[in-house]
């Protein structure tokens, strides 16, 4: 099944303690798709289907007059669109782990 | 010239005055290019040799043991690729302007 990979990156105050409270549901619900590469910012690899159910999950727990939630597809793959500095909290679970 | 719309996202512990410092100095790199549409994510519309004066530029600023710098290019353009919801700050440029 084609699968896409996409980007989640989630605006909220978190200064308030509600805001810290819904970044930390965002990232839960993120991280059922894929991971959290940066505290606000989410690679997850998903079906079309998948796509809508988790949209749909995010949408029921921001707050839309008071957070940002953009959702960007990577025609392609990441691999094709990415380019990473610094620290990369990413790891590819389809490589063989080395150990 | 053939333009690509970026995606410029930066993660700094804002916590420190440094990281304050250098994420507002990202975001002064950054707005040369293109536009802030969440406190750490910024849209770019660039050519190909922007794309590498804005990368190195912006390796200048980061401290690479403490940051991450993720650029991810949006094949087709951002209106192909992306999906918003709640807050908005991006404004079209090239959309007539409404009075």
């Amino acid at each position: 099944m084609e699968r896409l990979d996409i980007l989640v990156t989630y605006d909220v105050n978190t200064i308030s303690e509600e805001g810290k409270a819904r970044l930390a549901r965002v990232a839960k619900v993120c991280k059922n798709y894929g991971q959290r590469v940066q505290m606000s910012v989410f690679e997850c690899r998903v079906t079309r289907a998948q796509l809508e159910e988790l949209e749909a999950k995010l949408l029921k727990v921001i707050e839309p007059d008071k957070d940002s939630l953009r959702i960007y597809t990577l025609p392609g793959g990441r691999e094709k669109c990415l380019r990473t500095h610094g620290q990369d909290r990413y790891q590819d679970f389809d490589d063989p782990l080395v150990l």
